[in-house]
C-alpha cells in the first residue's frame, strides 16, 4: 500500500489488486462510495469456529465507514472484531446474453472490503452508528421513529469498518462478442436487465387509522431502489 | 447429522443449527429448493491465502447440488475444493418498519450452503453441470446459443456442492411491536417492498436486424425476478 496513493484513488493490496478482467477493476474511490450508498444488503465473509461464514446482513456506510449492526448473540458478529473480514455489496444490472454460452455475463456493481471491524462501546458513538446506519436504509427513519434505550443499545453489537481497503468492480453493456466469428450466427445477443423497485407502502394490521404516512416513507414508495 | 432425518428435513448440523431468532429458521428442504430456484446470484464465501473472500457469482442448482462456474484464473474457485465454503443467497423482499428503531429489520429469504465443492473435470458431466447452471439462470438459452467448446469447457472451472448441509432463514409479515407499548405511539408501522423484475430486452447495438428475439427471451422480459 503505497503512501502517495491519493485520498480518492483506492490503494492497491495483495487482496484487492485486479488479477482478471481488468478492465472491469475500478480504483475509484467514488464507484466504491456510489455503490454502498445506492444499497442495504451485504454479506459479511467471517471464520467462526474455524469455518467460513457468510452472513446476509444489512450495513449503514459514510464515505469513510461501513457500519453492521446485530445482537450481541450473533455468532459472526461478535467474531468478526478478532479477525480480517470480507464484507461484500452487490449490485445486479442485467444479464448479459450472447450468442455462445462461453461468453454469457452479468453486468453488475459490487464491492469488496477488507479489514479488521472495531466493536464500538461508547454510547455516544454506538448510537452515531446506529444513526448513520439507521439513515442510510431509510432516511428519516431515526428522527421519526422511537430511538435506542440503553437496554436496547446494549444488547446491540455496532461493528465500523473502514473502507481504506477495497475492491471494486462493475461491468456494464453489451455482450463483448459482437466482433468474433460467432456474432455471424443468427443468435439474438444483447441484455435483459434487472430492476428493484420499492413497492406499496403495507400498514401493520394493528396500526389505528388515525397515525399518516410520513412524507419520508411516501417519498420512498414506487421508487427505484439501487 | 443423524441418519433418521427424513429426506424432505435439513439434518441439523453443528453449523446449521438455529441458535436465535428460531421463529426464523426452516428445516424444510422444499423451502431451500424454493429459495435457490427463483435467484441466480450466490455470495461465495472461501478462504484464499488465508483470508476469507466472499466473491459474488452466479450458480445453477437442481435439487440435491448448486454447480458454479469461473475462471481457471480464478483464485476463489480454484482455492474452493480443498477447503469448506459457504454458499449464501438472499433475496430481501422488504423493509420492516417498527415503531421503534430497534424492532426494525427485513424480511427476506436466504439459504447458507456449507460444504467441500468438487470440481467436476470429466467432459461429459462438465457439460452436463453447464448446462443446469445456463437453464437455471436462462431457460431455453442453452439449446439456443452455441454450447461450449473442447477449449473453453478447458477453461473453465466448474464446482459442483452438495445442498446436503444447508441453513434455511425466511422472515414475513408485519413488525413484532403492534402489541407492546410502543404501538401506543403515533408512528406509522408496517412494510416498505422490495421488487425486482426484468426490464425491456435491450438488443446489442451490432445485432442484424433480422435477428428476431426468441420466445423464450421475450417471455422472460418484464416479468418478476424473485
Amino acid at each position: 500500500m503505497s503512501e502517495q496513493t491519493p485520498s480518492h484513488v483506492l490503494p492497491e493490496t495483495e487482496r484487492t489488486r485486479h488479477r482478471r478482467l481488468r478492465e472491469q477493476g475500478s480504483r475509484d474511490r467514488a464507484d466504491l462510495n456510489a455503490i454502498l450508498k445506492v444499497g442495504f444488503l451485504c454479506h459479511l465473509g467471517v471464520v467462526v469456529d474455524g469455518h467460513t461464514m457468510v452472513v446476509p446482513t444489512v450495513y449503514g456506510a459514510d464515505e469513510t465507514t461501513l457500519y453492521l449492526h446485530g445482537s450481541v448473540a450473533s455468532r459472526s458478529l461478535v467474531a468478526s472484531p478478532r479477525t480480517t473480514v470480507c464484507v461484500t455489496v452487490t449490485h445486479v444490472d442485467g444479464l448479459v446474453l450472447a450468442r455462445s454460452v462461453f461468453e454469457h455475463g452479468v453486468n453488475y456493481r459490487s464491492a469488496m472490503i477488507y479489514g479488521v471491524p472495531r466493536a464500538l462501546t461508547d454510547p455516544e458513538e454506538k448510537l452515531a452508528g446506529l444513526r448513520c446506519l439507521t439513515e442510510h436504509i431509510v432516511p428519516g427513519q431515526w428522527d421519526y421513529a422511537r430511538q435506542p434505550n440503553r437496554k436496547e443499545l446494549a444488547a446491540t453489537v455496532l461493528l465500523a469498518l473502514s473502507l481504506e481497503e477495497a475492491s471494486v468492480k462493475i461491468r456494464t453493456g453489451p455482450p463483448d462478442d459482437g466482433d468474433i466469428p460467432d456474432a455471424e450466427r443468427a443468435v439474438w445477443a444483447g441484455v435483459l436487465p434487472l430492476h428493484a423497485s420499492w413497492g406499496a407502502l403495507e400498514p401493520d394490521p394493528t396500526l389505528p387509522d388515525d397515525i399518516p404516512v410520513p412524507a419520508h416513507l411516501a417519498a420512498r414508495a414506487h421508487q427505484n431502489a439501487g
